[in-house]
């Protein structure tokens, strides 16, 4: 190995650090609890971003650019959602630094340059956004307004952890509004089911559709849907949320519109959002021992080529076969493929290095291999490696970019699946809970109470109730209390 | 007209804002000297950066992100770039909120939250990023470093424009790290040369590359290059700068790197950006009376195609040319079209609208036409209409958007070089400033000096010292003093 990896049995935690550090997905930095994301986790983001960015086009938005900051007065407006924030925001409250005059070449807040009103640093944009909204919103023709942005966003945290949780974070937020309540909800589940989509299709995590209980609801909403994914080390991660926010902001904002009969009416919202917290999922949803495993839809670098040669003629001759038919073959197929004949490295460096970063699919090619109209194929999410012709080797390569798709996501259901457990007993949950992990479907009597208890001896919060849930009767699991369905149970990032 | 916008020759300010306003670009928000930039604008923004973003990536530049706040510290560590920003800083200083005891309802800023070292929001980030940098590079091997960062940055700002001066505003920044003065030099003149073919090629605008003097240098650098554009009002709006660094940043930091020969020197460095200022440049370099003109190239929207027609029978005979025939060919083109078929408009109200956001290309087809096979084509930098047949339309749209291209920026450069002067008096300086307006080209006996008194004097600043600049013995326009060139001085945004 070229860079040391601990392994996932002996700490779960550093593998998961020592992945992101020396996979070159992102650094920490001099900024408490922000992080740099380098060229390799920003060129994955990107990725992941542009397929998103057409999937909500595909759906009728269109996307937008509100201020970073927002004036205290609007912020605190709608006050459940002001509330929900209040305890992580980053606040400017100065315009101007001056020279200090007790430290030559050090500067100073100057203290007459302080803001008539704070600003906060957006933790969430609606505020902002409905303020705006405000102003564009008569009638209910200017209905509905489909409306994202991607953004950073800060929310102050004490304890951070690269990319699951950082103060400033990367993300886009949907601001919708609507004419009806039907509407708004509709556009709320039609967006979950677009994250669903994205996190199965794109990221090969499956995921589980749900609605928060209302202690888990994002401040401000009538309800929150999410999806839920599994790690490998059996805890949960929340990938996304949409939320149905009814009327509240259009009444902390006075937004009315004007219906068909003239009559007017507060408009109706949804948000919804997903960030680069997505990048901490992906990577603890597949990697291994030896560094990442990325989706071959998302992944930067889709093939690498690794020649392997002695002198120049040999490199000659691979060369021309690598840059002449094998790159302008792949990359008519939109193939992201890099050529690695670095002389300053060897193959076997090389290899460790592409495992480490998670290539899906390394060709190596040697002068005997030539020679024999061969190529050696290895794929990362197996580790298999087999020799394949050099004829037709690139409509090969394309099918096996599919297939590695396919069973990365197949192994991650395979996984979550087996990671259900339905349970009966309190001491059943906490059992599963300790040693087995993963989701645990237990009933639940409906109370916060109750909830807030379990959360208090368990650790675990309820990650949401399914969609379609099967009603039945049953006992709480804590209190024994009647029970009209399971709800989903789990640690969780 | 749909709505009314303010002639040019009326009040040229006026007319600007009320095209960014009217057309959709961008619109005030609640945070003083911030706007909200609106879906019309933003999808503009899209289409600049991806070609920029496609440019950087074909030059050897990768995507990198970096955080927002930079400690005061090191903020200050250099102190030219330090000083040159500290005046329009916003700081944060509390990062929480907490509810106010004598407000229901209400926050206030928790004093107890209050941070040990001030964040400033980055009005640049050369600080932040070069103190990165720092752990990344120790070897001659980890040069160049290329990267460039897509991000908001704040500059508080008192008096703001719209897209021209705002407190935040979007833009792309480069940051590169070179092992030889020579390559980083190389490097600022080739992002010189990219922003000018953007510029060119792309917005349509003419620009004129050149060299910053001293006094207008970027804070902290040792020579800042620029691209210079000029308005319809005779003013001039800087477009893009990219700037040498030397070994400023790293000495700041302290960034060396061991070469060949095991030995260790600062590393050199550039930067370079553009922002979402281009758009009000482009807003106001190809626009007239009745709206926006946009080059092809960059428009959202390319081509709209508006059905006149009475009746369903006449609607679906359009319908079916249009969705069947017209556009897939276009969008197969990758031609942007909208076919705008709202009943609730009338076609003169949409053509007024499309002629307002600037859409090049503009079809109208009615039944009438479909009887005779022609569609009738304006275009909208011309305003010229003709009758095409339906046969071969898309070819003939696709080479009249080219056209239009070209016209946008051949108007544009006559306009540019007719208004170019050179002066050898102070009188015809003052009065070509005055009177005919444009880029004065003239004299200048190279001190800071002077440059500072005709700024006083005139309100006009040297714009750049262009590339390949001729040698030529004289006067300074001002002092009298021999000089060795001539400069371009103009009034400026
Ligand atoms: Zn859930
Ligand atoms: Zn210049």
């Amino acid at each position: 190995m070229s860079k040391e990896i601990t392994s996932r049995e002996q700490d779960y935690s550093q593998w998961y650090i020592d992945l992101v550090l020396k996979g070159g997905l992102a650094d920490y930095s001099a900024v408490k609890g922000c992080m740099v994301i380098k060229p390799y986790g920003y060129a994955l983001w990107e990725k992941m971003r542009d397929a998103l960015d057409k999937m909500f086009k595909d759906t009728g938005h269109v996307n937008a650019y509100f201020p970073l900051f927002v004036p205290k007065s609007l912020f605190e407006a709608e006050e459940k959602n002001a509330e929900g924030f209040a305890k992580e925001c980053a606040v400017v409250t100065h315009y101007r630094l001056k020279t200090d005059p007790d430290n030559k070449g050090k500067l100073m807040v100057d203290p007459e340059a302080k803001l008539e009103e704070e600003l906060i640093v957006r933790p969430t944009s609606e505020a902002i956004i409905w303020n705006t909204y405000k102003g564009w919103i008569q009638s209910y023709r200017d209905l509905p307004l489909l409306i994202n942005q991607w953004a950073n966003v800060v929310r102050w945290e004490m304890r951070t952890r690269l990319f699951l949780r950082t103060a400033e974070f990367l993300w886009q937020e949907g601001h919708t509004a609507h004419a009806t309540a039907m509407e708004a909800v509709a556009e709320t589940k039609q967006m979950l089911e677009v994250y669903a989509d994205f996190a199965e299709n794109w990221m090969a995590v499956p995921v589980i559709k749900g609605v928060k209980t209302a202690n888990e609801r994002f401040a401000g909403a009538e309800d929150t849907y999410c999806i839920e994914a599994l790690m490998q080390d059996g805890k949960a991660l929340q990938a996304g949320t949409s939320h149905f926010l009814g009327q509240n902001f259009a009444k902390a904002f006075d937004v009315k519109f004007s219906d068909k009969e003239n009559k007017l009416d507060y408009v109706w919202a949804t948000s919804w959002g997903v960030s680069t917290r997505l990048i901490g999922g992906l990577v603890m949803a597949h990697s291994d021992d030896d560094g990442l495993i990325l989706p071959p839809r998302i992944a930067p670098v889709q093939v690498v080529i690794v020649p392997i040669y002695k002198g120049d003629d040999q490199k000659a001759r691979i060369d021309d076969k690598v840059k002449n038919e094998l790159i302008p073959a792949l990359k008519a197929a939109n193939i992201s493929v890099k050529y690695d004949d670095n002389d300053n490295a060897r193959p076997g460096w090389k290899f460790a290095e592409y495992e480490l970063k998670g290539v899906p699919v390394r060709i190596a090619l040697g002068a005997r291999d030539l020679d024999n109209n061969v190529a050696e194929v290895a794929r990362r999410d197996t580790k298999e490696k087999a020799s394949y012709s050099l004829d037709g080797l690139p409509e090969k390569i394309i099918s096996l970019l599919d297939e590695i798709q396919v069973n990365i996501y197949n192994r991650a259901k395979a996984y979550r699946d087996s990671h259900i457990t339905e349970v009966n007993s309190w001491d059943e949950f906490m059992q599963v809970l300790d040693e087995k992990t993963g989701f645990v479907s237990a009933h639940w009597d409906g109370t916060g109470e109750t909830e807030e208890k379990i959360k208090e001896l368990s650790k675990a919060t309820i990650r949401c109730i399914p969609l379609d849930n099967k009603q039945e009767a049953g006992k709480c699991v804590l209190t024994g209390n009647p029970s009209t369905q399971r709800v989903l149970f789990a640690r969780a990032y």
